[in-house]
């Protein structure tokens, strides 16, 4: 990698960002905490206490920070210290322009593709993919190994990681008099809208008769279960293993940490958060963190542990 | 969509199903409940109360209820009511037969089977599927990107989604003297039942020495882990997420709700419900309801509950 | 398959086994214990009580015990027992000898390879598998749909079973001003060392900066989830459904059982056991068992579920 040097990064930061100390340093690399060099871009964690002392200790001559350091002659004499609001913000979205990789976009020959899929002109699309007859909008990528159903319209910029299956027949089932289940058809869709990104072996299934809708900006791990007819909000984020039930929405904003389960047909508010493992049974109002098993409003949970540790 | 008659789908009805009011309505659409026209066919949840009300709300000419709906000449004037005993079924028996696109059968030319394979004249193999040296009889539809491998039977019209993986090596190993773990061999097969249903990105390992068994008509979701030598009795529901362990028994007619964890060597009786994220560490006896981790049958769990409740 | 004599086994024995009885029986079969013929091997599980009794029921004549059986002339009269350490150790050793079929190696001429991509001359890669710019050693088998992506290391003798997705971005991203979440790059890779088996269906990402490492002699079953800079010490069992958060450590020969959830940035010590369906929310020192929703030492867990019951 090439020497970048402070000027290169000026125009990422924001207006009222500082630029303290040396301007004169570099990088050429990034690095996890123990193997930061004198050549490295380092930043440091708001939450972190000591913050001059850490800054004494790294190797690295470009550090990011937040306006929480107390500035000191010594501090910045033979470094770069950059103040801003959010240092991992800044400092991913140097490492994003400078040290990722771009992906060269292209349809891959083995891909399968529906005759009557609409595909814009900016796609990638992975070897052995199948994309059914589907709408998807520029700048978009999809893996390798992705079965992509009919009736799924995608939106611009999403990422769909290896093995992610979309817009699959739901499972919903009534049994008849002989005890058997027959299928409830789906002929729904699936929408993903704008900037969503879905992990690897994610499974996500169509609506039976309306659509599942992934709406702007969500983020979906790996190995994630998203029924038929749930509605995720804007900016929401659903970590690895975790279950959505059937026509459950979910509001913008809110965050589901790694296994929760969710039942069918609830509603989780906006901004909400669910801690890990939680078994949700009930509807969330907006602006609560619920957790446990079953799960409950934090304070309840902390309020049940308590009482518990006193038996 | 063509005009649909009250007419055509008399066939489809049983013989003490009623045909009430005015029959020369036609439907050429299913919608989810906000969408519903006037040329859409609607049916009502038996749970919902004010029936009636719902009805006068309709757009819907065509109307599937249970016979708990007190008929009056107001409901029928300009519509036709159809009373059977579960509207839900009758519903997805029309839409089954009138909207869902058939699969086209085929063996997609991508598919690679082995040469000692033996598939049924009338099989739809999707794109970049792996057959190994299997048996697959009528009627069947495995998906794309699926792995199946040898000594894996499977009956008639079953289902496989996407990603779905069957009769891989399952998970025994014992630590040698060195710490090291050594691999139980697998030279066992799975056995697939008529009609059953296997969801997206779903593992089912084969036997270790014996067979992993699904039996007639279990629906297993996506993501769903069913272990070596499991046996799953005809006609349950396996939910996305779950795992059973190995050589876990499963009775028939039981219901495993999402995100179930069963230990390996246990007993699930028959006609059991296993409640959303149980964890099921002890044997269940037929026609029991269990939830909760470590999952106890559902009125301890709520004696549990009310206890809780008061500390 | 042909008879194998009590002679061809004696190479899988160690030093101080015994062979008692009459040597010159053979079998050409295993079976599970429901279908034991007159021809098949036999092994007695050493918790097993009324050892001589299951060895008089038992239609083998080769069956292996450990040393807690009680000779006697009847029990050896006409059949040949074995006595070892571990008897399923010496059994799947024979299985494996003996009945297991060996994959005939081949990079499937449908595999996608990077021209980058190192490959050591006694690989096997499956179809429709994609392999990045990945270096991976001899003796490794990576089945059918599997992706492999760029800065993966791979050591000798690895199984990957189908549908594993390898060394993709992990889940990280910080919400800029508007709400939005910005994606943390992901440059780092993935090492994995010899004699790891990874299930089918399993997503394994690469590190943020660094790596993520599996050690030596890992055993992961199907359907798990290890974000980004996980390490996993050596010897260690990640059963099927378990979710590993971001840079967490697993100690060596530590045990997860099915369905685990342990959040990000822990550590957990070596030796430990974690109980199925654990919810781990704090560090575990060597050696401990844990278990239950949040994880607590195992005589915790107890000592509260008696407390409970007295309620």
């Amino acid at each position: 990698m090439r020497n970048i040097s402070v000027e290169e990064i000026i125009p990422l930061l924001d207006l009222d960002d500082k630029v303290l100390g040396n301007t004169s340093h570099f990088f050429n690399n990034v690095q996890p905490a123990e193997s930061i060099n004198e050549e490295s871009l380092d930043w440091i964690n708001p939450k972190k206490k000591n913050k001059s002392e850490y800054i004494n200790n790294s190797k690295a001559k470009i550090i990011i920070c937040d306006s929480s350091l107390e500035i000191n002659e010594e501090l910045t004499k033979n470094r770069c210290i950059i103040i801003v609001e959010n240092p991992k913000l800044t400092f991913l979205r140097i490492v994003n322009k400078f040290f990722e990789e771009k992906i060269k976009f292209q349809i891959h020959p083995s891909a399968i593709i529906h005759p009557e899929a609409k595909i814009a002109e900016n796609c990638h699309i992975g070897p052995y993919t199948y994309i059914g007859k589907c709408e998807i909008s520029e700048g978009t990528i999809i893996q390798a190994n992705c079965y992509i159903n009919d009736s799924v319209t995608i939106g611009k910029n999403v990422i769909i990681q290896a093995g992610a299956v979309i817009g699959n027949d739901g499972f919903g089932y009534q049994r008849n008099k002989e005890g058997a289940l027959e299928k409830f058809p789906h002929i729904g869709g699936v929408i993903i809208k704008d900037n969503v990104e879905i992990g690897s072996n994610t499974s996500i299934d169509r609506g039976a008769l309306g659509y599942t809708v992934i709406e702007e900006g969500v983020k979906i791990d790996n190995l994630v279960h998203i029924s038929h007819n749930v509605k995720v909000g804007k900016h929401s984020v659903i970590i690895a293993n975790t279950v959505i039930g059937g026509s459950t929405i979910i509001g913008e904003y809110t965050w589901l940490s790694p296994s929760v389960s969710i039942l069918d047909q609830l509603i989780v508010g906006k901004n909400v958060i669910i801690g890990v493992g939680a078994v949700v049974t009930k509807n969330i109002p907006d602006n609560e963190t619920w957790t446990g098993s079953p799960a409950m409003p934090f304070k309840d949970f902390l309020a049940l542990k308590r009482k518990l540790s006193k038996l």
